[in-house]
C-alpha cells in the first residue's frame, strides 16, 4: 500500500500508472504536478489524481513514491527541483525511454540522494496522449525494464517492482547501457527508418502520385512515423551513441543487399528475405507462447 | 457476362477474382489450371472453379477471359504455352506486382497476338494464401492498376475494367514504367527495408535479447517481412532498376539523417521527423476521405 504518490506528468503514462494503482486499491492519495493547469484539472476531473500539487515542498511531504512521467528531456530539471525537498523515505522513479542519459541526469541532480532514484522504462504506449488517453490496464502484460543503480537498496527496488506488478506489468532488469543498446535496435532505429522513408517520399516531386498508391503494407510499416517528432528527437539525441551504431550497421546491411540486387543475385537476396521471415515467425510464436503462459498463470 | 473464364493459379488472387464474379452472377463457367492437383481439387470443392482444366487447348476453347494469377516469374512460360491456342475473341490479363517485365515477357511470348494481352495489377493481399484464403470481397474498394499497351483495343480494355468493377475494385491507369517506379517506392522498398532490419537483428550475437524487448512498433514495422521470400525475391529482381534507384535515394537520406544525429542537430532531426509525421497524417486523412466518398457513392 502507498499512502501518497506524486506524479510529474499526468498524461498517458503517468495517468495510467495512477489509475492502475487506484484500481488495485493500492494508493490512498495521488498528487499531480504538470506544466499546464488544463491537463491537471482534466486529470483531477477524471479521477486520475486527487490533488493538484500547489508547490513541490508540499507535494513531497510524506510521499512514498514519485513518478516522473514527463518527456525525458525534462527529467534533470525536475530532479533538481525536488532534490532539496525529498524526505529519506521517498523513492523516485521515472518512465523515460532512454536510461543512460537519465542516470547521468540523476547523478548530476540528486547528489547524495542518488540511492533514492530507481530508473525504469515501461514498454507501453498508445496512438493517443494526455490524461484522457490514460487507462488502468495500459500496463497489463507489458514489460517494465528497471535499470537499478548500485546505490539502490533492495527494499526500495522491491517497492518499485511491487507498484509495477500491481499495474499488471512483467518486470525485467538490464543495465542502463544494455537497455539503451537494446532499444536503439528494436525501437529507436525503426522509428528513425520509418520517419526517413515518409520524409523521403514526401519530398519527391511526384509525392502525391506515390501516396495515392501506398497501401496497407506501407501503412503498417510507417505507423510509428505518426509518433511525436519532439519526443523522438529527444530520444534520438539522448541515445545518440547506440543509435548511431545501429544506424551504421543497418546502412552496411542495405549496401550489402544493394550489391546482391545490382548483381541480380536472386539466391542471395532470397536468403536474406527468408532468414528475416523465419526469425520474425519465431519471434511472433515466442510472443504468443509467452502471452498464453502469462494468461494461464493468471499473472 | 462472361461465358467462360480460365484462371491460372487458383489461390488468394485468382480464387477471389473467380468468387467475386460468381457472386455477381457474371460468369457461367470457371476453369482452373495450376501446378498442384491438390490446390485445384480444393478450389473445385470450395466452388471457386467449376472445372479443372485437362489441357490448355481444351481450357481455352471458347474462353472470354484468361487471368494469370501465378507468381510473376511464371508469366512468360504460361503466355508461351497458351499463345498458339488463343482464339481471336479471348482476352488475357494478369495480376503481377511488376509490369514492365510482364509486358516484355508478353511481347516475347505473344507475338502477333500481343493486342489480346492487357497487363493489370490488383493492389490487394492478405497474410494467408492458397484457395482456402480466397474470399469474394477481397477487391472491394481496392485499387486495380491497368497498364494498357498501345495495341489493346478499347473494347477489350472495357471488358477487363468491367470484370474488375464487378469485383468492387477502383480502376486506375498508369504506364508500365510509371507503375514500377511508384510501387518500387511505396511497396517494394518498404519490403526490402523490413526484411533487412529483421535479418540484421537476427544475425547479431545478442539477437535473442533484442527480440525479447521488441514491442508493437517493431511488430507493425516488420509485418511485411513475414511475406513470402520467393515472391519478394522475384518482385525485387523483376523491378531491379526502379528498386535500386529508390534504395539509393533512401541510403542517401539515411546518410543525411546520420549526419544530423552525429552533429547533435536536434532541430534538423526534428524537421525530418515532423515533415514525415505531417505527410503521413495528410495521407491517412485522404485515405479516410476517399473511403468515405466511395461508401457514400455506393461505388
Amino acid at each position: 500500500m502507498f499512502n501518497k504518490i506524486v506524479i510529474f506528468g499526468v498524461g498517458l503514462i503517468g495517468g495510467s500508472f495512477a489509475l492502475a494503482l487506484k484500481n488495485a486499491g493500492a494508493v490512498k492519495h495521488v498528487v499531480g504536478i504538470g506544466r499546464t493547469s488544463a491537463s491537471l484539472e482534466r486529470a483531477k476531473a477524471l479521477g486520475i489524481i486527487d490533488e493538484i500539487g500547489a508547490s513541490i515542498p508540499d507535494a513531497l511531504k510524506g510521499a512514498d513514491l514519485v513518478l516522473i512521467a514527463t518527456p525525458v528531456a525534462q527529467t534533470e530539471a525536475i530532479l533538481a527541483s525536488i532534490q532539496a525537498h525529498l524526505e529519506p523515505g521517498t523513492i523516485v522513479t521515472d518512465a523515460g525511454s532512454t536510461k543512460a542519459d537519465v542516470v547521468a541526469a540523476a547523478r548530476a541532480a540528486m547528489g547524495e540522494k542518488i540511492a533514492q532514484f530507481i530508473p525504469a522504462h515501461p514498454i507501453a504506449g498508445r496512438e493517443s496522449n494526455g490524461p484522457g488517453a490514460a487507462i488502468p490496464d495500459l500496463y497489463q502484460g507489458k514489460k517494465v525494464v528497471l535499470t537499478p543503480l548500485t546505490e539502490n537498496s533492495s527494499g526500495d527496488l522491491e517497492r518499485v517492482m511491487f507498484a509495477w506488478k500491481l499495474c499488471g506489468a512483467v518486470i525485467h532488469r538490464l543495465s542502463a547501457e544494455e537497455h539503451d543498446r537494446v532499444f536503439a535496435a528494436v525501437s529507436h532505429l525503426p522509428h528513425l527508418l520509418a520517419y526517413a522513408l515518409v520524409d523521403d517520399i514526401a519530398r519527391k516531386p511526384h509525392a502525391e502520385l506515390l501516396f495515392q498508391f501506398a497501401a496497407s503494407g506501407f501503412r503498417d510499416f510507417t505507423r510509428i512515423a505518426g509518433s511525436s517528432p519532439e519526443m523522438w528527437r529527444d530520444i534520438s539525441m539522448a541515445n545518440q551513441t547506440a543509435l548511431l551504431a545501429e544506424l551504421d550497421a543497418y546502412i552496411t546491411q542495405l549496401n550489402g543487399i544493394r550489391a546482391l540486387l545490382a548483381a541480380q543475385n536472386g539466391p542471395g537476396l532470397e536468403a536474406v528475405y527468408a532468414n528475416a521471415q523465419r526469425a520474425r515467425q519465431n519471434w511472433m510464436s515466442s510472443i504468443e507462447a509467452a502471452e498464453k503462459a502469462r494468461k494461464e498463470g493468471g499473472d
